[in-house]
């Protein structure tokens, strides 16, 4: 059975780390702040001082981290991944990164001698807990079988895309369906209730037929109540948009819906809501 | 107990009959071609032989007639609706009709002393035989709620939405989130397998996540597979967002997705695909 | 040489009459408000005492009537035209007024025996006088050969389109490019400025390349300004744009770029700006 | 008076060599292939061997490069133009490049002690024969002012537009328009003859009225004949839409006609247009 180590215990990773340990798999720890080590060590993981222990000492080293700048720390720093990773040892990135971050650490790991997948995640706390979350992986194969066993105690589904670069083009695929989808639910929303109907019950009706759909379920009420919590910022759904569009030029792929969509989220920005909830492109439609 | 009457024993509507008549429920029915009654005459129901006869014998006449030539007719013709409806009767249009049509009758059976309900369905055979219809009611409130223990019969869902007309409204907003959705969805599979992605992966990730949806399920294979049996036409959804930019119009809303969607259905149209399912629209966008 | 007529003696009439008359023919004129005549009738025209005696006494009657409504009752009224049109003799109607109402006069006038060109003109009180209107002619061809001599006093370009209604289609053409063009100018123009360019500059670059076009030269000056005195009401141009998708539906005709521009108007029109000059419409984009 | 260089001497700028050696100016003639010389120095220019040569012997340098890759060659080879440049001689670049290379070589002349204008110009064979061409500049502005007398010889129209870069965004924002405007005439057209009017009639009354501008008049014909010989390519035209969408992204400036624009370029792309003119977007409209 193998080692596996786990680096970056913020919420999302100690949830993972977590469903690791308790399907009894030996898990070596580290995080830049100790103390969020402290209840998984209670529980029975290892505990390591460097990035550059754990990868060393484990079969496959998983990282969850913040953000592109904190992948790549974590990675090339003095005691950083790459200095312990060599023969042939693997390491997963499920850190949301863009391509080029990707990229660059993917290089870095096999020019070290390991092997490299990269696995951004599609879900939030809830699923990292249930052992729910969606995890694209892409990258080495051989790497992807190996760790199936840690996959499935993390996640609900985990499909294998391809070489390095396909995760993030799925997640761009499906925020760009998101998008749209999106737009579509608010026109629909502000056209109904203009022409008298309800919006209570345009939900209703929408949630028991064939479009019924977790969003809708969701970001529905956030709507009707005017209020937008952020889960997903508007921002980062137009500039997803942006570079599905991007891709789509790259390709010679129109995407005539998906431009539509993009603008009525700029708008949304000029309105001042880059921050809100993506769902708050509605202020930008109604 | 309310003595119930059926106009019209096509597929859906000897469906819905049988299920009125599975209640217990006391049920008259007429169809122009006689044999269709056959089934439910042998299960206990009475046959009439004139809508006049059917509209005069019981407390609430329900009608799933083909058309909007079929609805008129069924009402005006000697013999017809009208004729048998007075003090107060309720008669029921579950029939997908236009907007003149819907009110022409309305006006007819009230002029002729009936009450009148205008009740669009949503689903095709399978709920209607697990009478698990979406039934979207408008017009006189209190037959409305006459009709109740009927409708909970034949549908999962039997919103009241206001006066006549506002049923179909309903449907339209429904069917142009539907057209939003199917481009963005088109879009999205097109870019990603010319991204170098896996279709039936793009789909299985969708169906894990908040963008699930019963359509996503049934329409994407189609899409992968080429093939498009016809279970709601493209012209129509074409239709139905030209109406509902129509309405956008008319109520002051601007609906610059919707109109994207709708040019890419006309180029569809205008790609002779306008007998296929709407689903056919993906071979405008790939 | 034809004996002309002519009903309707606004600013556009009584320029269009004043020409007719200056180059020498013999004009009867009417006008419901009898003091609008009094100009003319100094000037050698003679007076008529209704419309129908105006298209007895003469060869070709021209009308140039406020709207649909006036254009209508000028015929149909007791002593309208079609009392006194029979006998082969020529209408030709102006207005600009929409193609029902262009085709019951139409019909009205051959039912009564006389023949019809719709011709609505393109061009304001300038090119009235100036008699460089743009005549967009449909209908009868016998009568447009008849005509010529008076357009060419009216007119710098008159053609003949074919039957009636393709005068109005060919107005809807042009007007759909024109709205076209101007969001297509002041998107360039909200982006320049915000990238630090000078408006002033913009314009004068693209009057002196491919581009320049007196629109742009009119409406540019008004959109740095801030200011837009009506020429042509923004809610007609979105009408239009309507029109002229609602005809490309019908032809199969996909049109995505006006489609997109008739969303930019709508959203002009839900800002308030229906009144003000289309070329308002930059408020909606900046 | 000053002397002027002149790097490259392809159709463009040999003609424009010659306007200011007719004007009677001091011309310093050099091209990589010599033989471009050879009328030049016949009419009197002074042949160099290097750019070097050029710049260090001549108050103003203007180069016309085929290419960014050409300008950055002549620039930084050795014999460059940096290293003849210094004591804050000018360097006048009205090749077309793009932003990067625009600022690249500012900065290298600006590094060696020279001071630098951007200066891309509009415009054909024609207008640089005849000294018409548009000539958008940006960057030092006494090097401007002293270049007057020389772009009074080659061009009608030579506006200083501020800091370097700001020439390259004048010609993105006038493409971003000349896109749109394209795509708005050839839907028209489209339209207009779907429904039975004729093109060349069409053309005709655009070409009398406010909307009348040279493209028109010059691509009209083309649209008709359905022959596309390339003077602008519509891979480039489409590279301009995203372009300025990309600046409008950074600016925060929706812009949905010109992203309905881009999208049925990039459908002419995907049919297989790219290399001809971009009047040729009518087929992907038709």
């Amino acid at each position: 059975m193998n080692k596996y180590g786990f680096l970056g215990l913020g919420i999302m990773g100690n949830a993972m780390a977590s469903n690791l340990l308790q399907a009894g798999f030996e898990v070596t720890v580290w995080n830049r702040t100790l103390e969020k080590c402290s209840s998984l060590v209670e529980r029975g993981a290892r505990l390591a001082n460097t990035p550059r222990e754990v990868a060393a000492s484990c079969d496959i080293t998983f990282a969850m981290l913040a953000d592109p700048a904190a992948a790549m720390q974590v990675c090339f720093e003095a005691d950083g991944v790459l200095s312990g990773i060599g023969d042939g040892r693997g390491y997963i990135d499920m850190s949301t990164v863009d391509g080029e971050t990707s990229q660059a650490i993917s290089v870095g790991i096999r020019d070290a001698g390991g092997r490299f997948l990269e696995a951004p995640v599609s879900g939030t706390k809830k699923p990292a807990e249930d052992g729910t979350l969606i995890i694209l992986t892409a990258g080495d194969r051989s790497l992807y079988e190996e760790a199936v066993p840690a996959f499935e105690k993390m996640g609900k589904l985990f499909p294998f895309l391809g070489e390095t670069g396909q995760g993030a083009r799925m997640k761009l695929v499906v925020n760009m369906i998101m998008g749209g989808m999106m737009t579509a639910f608010c026109e629909g929303l502000s056209l109904g209730q203009k022409g008298g109907l309800d919006g209570q019950q345009i939900i209703e009706i929408l949630m028991s037929g064939a479009l019924a759909n977790p969003m809708f379920a969701g970001k529905g009420p956030m709507i009707l109540k005017g209020e937008f919590p952020t889960s997903f910022p508007l921002k980062h759904m137009q500039k997803d948009l942006r570079l599905a569009i991007a891709l789509g030029d790259q390709l010679g792929q129109p995407l005539a819906n998906a431009a539509a969509a993009n603008e009525t989220f700029k708008r949304a920005r000029q309105l001042g809501l880059s921050e809100e909830d993506f769902a708050a492109v509605c202020k930008a439609i109604d």
